[in-house]
């Protein structure tokens, strides 16, 4: 499952913002970069005012931590940045000490593929402070991203009601790996394959495609054109029809297709690039059919996404595959998932944790205190109830009161009796990935299956989705609350 | 200025759609790879509904395409792709000759940083059939993403009238590469710098950054954190003094401030993220004058943009320096541009070039056909007046006749005498790339300003611009239309 390594030549401890550096630097200075804390990764919307997201990135993620090293010639890099009075910002001895480190984080995290929801750490960190803090952006870069895809991925799959989903954007993604990190996201949501063969390639992923405009217009009719690319590659024919004029293209396509056949060949089917695709869609599906090829797949692309799905379906467009592109590896409508990493708790100097809150004029940005864990409440039947933020310090027993994260005066009573799952599991111990990683993507895309049935349809809605009920464990409502009197009482000292 | 082939130890030969392969071999199997081609990179829209696109992307493109290899890895990955007979998509011959194959096409392009319109080719690709196909998809991907960039740089960078503008968004790019591009990209629209370690090795431009709330967080008050810091680098002092009450901050500042003075150092500025950041920045701005800080920067992040920026600068905020991430490197109210890579010339067996023209329902999606070059006009004070698509093999002699683009009802005439240049330059012969490229980042970024100063104020407005004149030259004007002609009443052959 390896992918960073394979592709970058160049080491990625750069690979993050200056403050995280000038911030160990100040650690390492003062004395303190060894001292134990805990980070927790979460993000406060869920994208697309859906009713869920679909974490991902972790098996990068982790690769990344692993392989972290800062090489000569990343300090030596380092050792020309300079500040304000043009003197070099890091001292020697600090440069010397990045050039030894080694991680030896612990990681908690819940697998890829998980349903997850807003406030909810998707990931924990333990370990060196100066190490915590120098993973920050990284991993929030690749978490974001892949997070964002797999959830939009998931959503485009839903419309399309299991039709085949190929992802087609690579020429409009956000860079080399928007592109690559893309397909492999949106494989984890449900898409059958891509056309990015470098991503075919380091993730083990199907490739998909057949011919461009440009295959028909080389060529001195599209007749022609058909019949030649039929000839090379017989088994895998799905012709664009749309370069000149789109039925009379299906009618080239059909006539190819009957020549294959009497070869033994069968025309997958054809594709639609431009147009009215719902209209076009259900002459070609009848042309198709008396013709004999009521098999062949009618696929469409040009610039779709969940809801253009969606009112095809209800249009009655006759489409059974669809290509996406642009919107969902570039997750058109919302562009970013706004994850953060927010330090929940510190040890002092007589090893006891003292809990740590970010304190916001807007409650929402208000963090949550300690060392969380997220459990899963499910009714008999294995359908989600709801979620629980708890401390790990002070794990709930009995029937633990929960308080509704969105609305505090719900309180709600699980019995003790109902089963449950913790999903942050270890992933990380001192710097390894452990060994309990899914063996490949069909693996997480499975789990993510699973989970979706598992997920009542009035949350799973596309638009105005019920709001699954998350909650804080008791004595962590209790804990922030006071550590929010704290701050406003002192404003200075922000612990307890 | 090379950073793809530092940065990636992997080839990205098969970072390309699988119907490029499918297409390649295809041309191969019927004997005409060789085949002389002409492709046009071009978009149709201006993002942003803005007055202007600035090309970017270039030396990335040039650095690809210089390097492209099969190797034997890739090759042994593309026979295992089968088709749906479960048989192999590629004959071996097919694949040896990938693996022997060196790049040797001609391209001609607009520099980095030019001021370019819909429909203009931005790079111009000339060569051989199967090689100018099999660049499709990379080049698109990296000149797509870098101009659009490149273009929101611009525009954040005009909103905040000569105020620094530093780009901070790694951690919500779309992937490692979405970062690091995005980074460049800005730096070439007028940022001045970046968050992105990485991106200043790879690029070597301006880092910056000072601490994050977590900093301020790991201390017992925020007072011993600013000291802290301001002691270990007191050549990087922006306090970020929102952590909890965003005016005491200001004030734990300046006192840190005033004993940074004493040892001779000066404080550069407060950053605010959060809360109203222009009443916080009055006030902030009153506190530090009143305290002798007249040149401390008030610099401002969270979800900013160019409207955000207009909106705070009306309203008076006393805001100098901009921290703009999410924004601004996932362009997030327009996070793609629609860029195409066309076929519109073809070398026949008798050494003529037939021309080609994709046609399409939507007028906007007909391509221009021909080897098309793009004339700026300039005024005697050297304005911009206009930009003419002409056909090299026709150039435009004495009084050329002009058809807008847009409105093809509207000719307009330019006397002989007045001031053009042609915009695409030749950059790279039998793939190699020329020496003619730009030494630095720099070099871009003054060009750019260049033509920023000579483009009228009228087309520059970040809303409802007018609409800079880009005409067909009259011969490319009447091909097209006789191409379209002959599209409708043969629906067969189209060329002329």
């Amino acid at each position: 499952m390896k992918h960073l390594q394979p592709l970058y030549g160049h080491s990625l401890a750069l690979l993050t913002d200056l403050y995280q550096l000038t911030m160990a630097y100040g650690y390492w200075k003062t004395g303190n970069p060894h001292q134990e804390v805990i980070f927790s990764l979460f993000f406060r919307k869920p994208p697309y005012q859906g009713g869920y997201t679909i974490t991902a990135g972790l098996a990068s993620a982790l690769e990344l931590v692993e392989q972290l090293r800062f090489t000569a010639e990343d300090v030596a890099y380092l050792a020309t940045i300079n500040g304000n009075d043009g003197k070099p910002l890091f001292e020697k001895g600090f440069l010397d000490y990045l050039y030894e480190l080694r991680f030896t984080c612990d990681i908690d995290a819940m697998p890829e593929g998980t349903i997850v929801f807003p406030h909810e750490p998707l990931l924990r960190v333990q370990g060196e402070l100066l190490q915590c803090q120098l993973l920050e952006t990284a991993l929030l870069t690749l978490l974001n991203y892949q997070t964002l895809v797999a959830t939009k991925a998931t959503r485009v799959c839903q419309a399309a009601q299991g039709d085949m989903v190929l992802e087609f954007g690579l020429r409009r993604a956000q860079g080399i790996d928007g592109g690559l990190s893309a397909s492999r996201a949106a494989y984890i949501g449900g898409c059958t394959g891509t056309s990015n063969v470098l991503a075919g390639k380091l993730f083990d992923m199907p490739v998909k495609g057949t011919h461009a405009h440009s295959w028909v217009m080389v060529f001195p009719n599209e007749l022609t054109a058909f019949q030649t690319y039929a000839n090379v590659l017989p088994n895998n024919c799905i012709f664009l029809v749309d370069t000149y004029d789109t039925l009379q293209g299906v009618q080239h396509a059909i006539e190819v297709g009957q020549s294959l056949r009497q070869q033994g060949h069968e025309m997958v089917g054809i594709r639609l690039d431009s147009g009215d695709l719902c209209e076009l869609s259900r002459q070609a599906r009848q042309q198709l059919d008396q013709a004999g090829f009521t098999d062949a797949l009618i696929v469409a692309s040009n610039d779709l996404d969940e809801y253009a799905i969606q009112s095809l379906k209800q249009q009655g467009a006759a489409i059974n595959a669809w290509g996406i592109g642009t919107k969902l590896v570039t997750s058109y409508d919302e562009p970013a998932l706004g994850g953060v990493y927010k330090l929940t708790a510190i040890k002092n100097q007589e090893n006891c944790w003292e809990y740590r809150i970010k304190v916001s004029e807007q409650s929402i940005k208000t963090t949550n205190p300690g060392i969380l864990q997220v459990r899963r409440f499910y009714n008999d039947q294995g359908f989600f109830l709801g979620d629980m933020l708890y401390d790990i310090l002070q794990p709930p027993s009995g029937n633990p009161v929960l308080v509704n994260i969105n609305d505090t005066q719900k309180l709600l009573k699980i019995s003790p009796e109902v089963l449950y799952e913790d999903l942050l599991i270890p992933v990380m111990r001192q710097g390894k990935t452990l060994a309990n990683q899914p063996k490949s993507l069909l693996d997480i895309r499975q789990y993510l299956q699973q989970q979706l049935q598992r997920y009542p349809d009035n949350f799973k809605r596309l638009e105005n989705p019920d709001i699954y009920p998350v909650s804080l464990e008791g004595s962590v409502f209790l804990h922030k609350e006071h550590l929010i009197n704290q701050t406003k009482q002192s404003k200075t000292r922000y612990q307890m």
